[in-house]
């Protein structure tokens, strides 16, 4: 039976894949909705992209809302810098032709989870955890029924990408993932660590083009946009590929390993804030709260994820 | 015209005071609702306590909302060891007999404030600031339909309470404080300098008593049970009169003295978060953002008081 | 028989008040040293203001040190804004006809309390707290055999005068301050709290030019220069004068009152960085490790301070 | 010419191998003193320690100097479960035949560089820096007298070892590093990035064994002892090997690939104190003020190491 989630996001031309890929596994899920969140570029871009890519995906029955527009605390940092002025940048996609529904995103999470069975569905967030953290604080109850959040974020041996400590996504709101963090609720965290393995080389830009279906078309032009900072930056073969390891680790949890130990976030110091301080080394006596993963089978990865593009129209 | 006005607020003795001198004085205040939120007691005595006060004084058509029953970010602390278990000690009130609303705190101030003309609504906060808070978060445009916040907490001169440097409401939800003090939202600010300076001596508490209605009676009885605490701690002939002042404030401004000057929320270090570093002297370029109030008119605030008290049944 | 002190001091108009009022209380004190330290102005200035004024009081006889020109950690910050551009502006006082020791302040501070007898020698501080606490980590034996450190410094009711939470001298080396607050020596604080009630009236003033001796010219020029900041900032009938205070406590300890809690520096905030936390209340649990003078009788203090100074040339 | 150098050390089995490095490199370097410092374990041990080793090598007409006994600010932490009660656990060498120089390591370190032409001494740490960061407040002028400091300590990649987030030198004593960090001298920094590269296999510690002196026999036994705790904790198939990654970047920088950056020294938060953030990717417009050496040539790093211990006694 297919695995409830929903999908938290801004994106990005990175979410988009992510979201291409649950959406093209109906084996694998239920994507019950798609809720937007400040982050990569405003509120009003990212609520329009998640549409755009849910429709690309032939899906407009998925319902999307919009989120908040702002962190809980920090004055909002975005990265039109990576992922260019609409936040998706690359491929030529048509508006939206469906609306966002009129409930705000955390009024979603807390009913839809609220209602449910406890532990009947997965959150799967890419973005900053800005509405999952206010959800919790607005309903406490939310925390027992959540089945599990999976996240991409944070970094430990890669350390940050936004600053030399913190990933963006736990950058733009630490007082939001320190708040999920210390939830209770189940995590596993997606960090740059094994992002950074999953290097979409040429080749493997190429097999998305070579699919031959629109969806592959778009990867491939967003993928092609979106890479230029990081191949700047790292002088790597391939860019970092993010967010579609979170729907990866759900359909094949076994191309990935990690370990369950403490991650504490960073809140006090502006030097360091938000950072995903891991005690992977079980250093410390902290409580073990997080599956923390920290590597990845690039090739199995990039296998699941063309196949799967594959199918979509 | 009376002011329009909601107040959020966690009763406590002298919150239910501060709500019994809003609700005596229609000429000054159209009371539109009271929002209950954790602070002195859990969320349930507060919401409990709330509508307690609001039919002690005969006003069971005021609408009482439950907000959020945590801080944004760190652990709820509690005052029982003044307020009582059950956070109104001292008088014995009936149970409520009519219901809360049904919807969520915040989303009663975030509609209220949406559908409202702009700067036609006051905002009294007598507890942390949580509601608040996730309001702005949530709805980030309330900010510009605020008319003003008018707030009990903090403390400069008097430094803290609860901790050397910080005062109760503030440091029950720091976050949420800094958020507001940071919204731009004109703000006034009733610290313990002023509320220190409010002292219930025993001829004060008995000009309550003598009143001889139950209002009265109620007043002088929960003043009572939360003098013990202060009187023991402080020495003093009287113990100091907190949320009171919002309202006294709003009804008479004369009765107090403060200055436009920046205070900023500690939320970086352990020693001293919450607290409300307050730039009286004017000595940094930070923005005036809050007037401070810093001194009162004693007996002049207890003749307001034991006046409009005398009003009710 | 008089008490043994060394004086640490960054003169500074007040710190030259206090450093004549030891040297002109024989009875009271058998002054070994006056030290040098960065604070209100450089270390070269101090350490020529030092020996202009134990010159004034006619005595070269006592050896003055050159300790740190900067803070442990920090980059220094002085006032040149109060005092004038040489530390002690004000008086036209003749060049030192005397050298400097040769020794450095710190190893000078090391060497006398580990030569003298556990517990005979005193340490008066008028300033930032980097020599001694430079003598405490390069020796930490030190600290058992210090008979106390009386020094004027840090602020709690009155808050700060740098920043809005710190006072100078602790503000411009919190790392020292932290250490030697937690050193275990014997601690009297003379705080801005007390310093703000000693105020140099027009007639305070004019009765130590009244005197008719160079000495007490030089402290109605030195103090009639200094006061021009203060006054402005808080529109007092007279200016604070604060370093005097350490002499006459140890003098006349019956003109003060306070009380034996726990301050501890606060280092982990630039908001808030050198404030002197202090439990007056007893709200924490933590250890007493402070005298902390609240009050002070200023006719009192300022009688004490007329009369000896005019015991000098 | 031998480029002159100063050891500041806390001896520790890999500090020993650094100094039997050192000594037994005389076309390489002129070692002037060795300077101990609290860290590994405390300063008795460290003084003791630092002569067997001198003694060791046969070179008892080196200097060997005591400095600090704690860190600046904060309390001693030290790593007998890694070194051993005596921090030089392992092999059984002799009690020293000579003794500490009278002078403190502190004023030794400033009074050789102010004496000594600027720019001709280099300054191996190889342990906290305290003695260091002490002799640069005590005296700012050696800042621009000392060629350069090259140090082992830190984590970027490789993050924390004491610490999820710290390596054990700089989280002793962050704030002595954060004032050599921020001193302007010319830094270079072997971190654990490059020491965890340095494992000592099974095969590379028999190779000292096999020798057949009494240096490599002594090197054998210690690393033998010290490699036990990492082996546990890492599960890999040799210890990282630290302290000789310094003298053999100065023998032979080739061995080793780095950047220079910005470092700064974290101090602010409890979570992350000590954590060397390193702006490897230069995504900051911090000064670069060290070179990272990031990664080492392990097999030629052993291959040196045994050909000079071979040359020892």
């Amino acid at each position: 039976m297919p695995r409830k989630i929903i999908i938290d996001t801004d994106p990005g031309q990175d979410d988009a894949v992510a979201i291409l890929l649950a959406l093209a596994s109906p084996e694998d899920f239920e994507v019950m909705g798609v809720v937007a969140v400040a982050g990569n570029v405003g509120l009003h871009h990212n609520a329009t992209n998640a549409r755009k890519v849910v429709e690309l995906a032939g899906r407009k029955d998925v319902p999307v809302y919009a989120g908040c527009a702002r962190p809980m605390r920090r004055t909002l940092v975005t990265a039109e810098h990576v992922h260019g002025d609409t936040g998706l940048n690359g491929p030529d996609l048509p508006a939206p032709s469906f609306e966002l529904q009129p409930e705000h995103g955390v009024d979603y999470l807390i009913e839809t989870f609220m209602q449910a069975d406890p532990g009947t569905i997965t959150l799967c967030t890419l973005g900053p955890l800005t509405n999952v953290a206010m959800a919790l604080v607005k309903e406490p109850r939310i925390a027992e029924r959540i089945a599990e959040i999976v996240m991409m974020g944070g970094a430990y041996f890669e350390v940050g990408n936004i600053t030399p400590a913190a990933e963006f996504n736990i950058y733009v709101d630490p007082d939001a993932a320190d708040i999920v963090f210390r939830s209770g609720i189940k995590l596993t965290v997606l960090p740059l660590d094994v992002t950074h393995q999953m290097q979409a080389t040429p080749e493997r830009l190429q097999a998305f083009r070579a699919i031959g279906n629109k969806a592959g078309q778009a990867v491939y032009e967003m993928l092609s946009f979106s890479q230029g900072f990081d191949l700047a930056k790292y002088g790597w073969a391939g860019a970092p590929l993010h967010d579609p390891t979170v729907i990866a680790y759900l359909i094949d949890p076994g191309l990935f390993e990690g370990r369950l130990c403490n991650v504490t976030i960073e809140t006090a110091s502006e030097l360091t804030i938000g950072m995903t301080v891991t005690d992977y080394w079980h250093v410390t006596d902290r409580p073990r709260n997080a599956t923390y993963i920290r590597s990845g089978n690039a090739e199995g990865f990039y296998c699941l994820l063309t196949e799967r593009i594959a199918r979509l129209p």
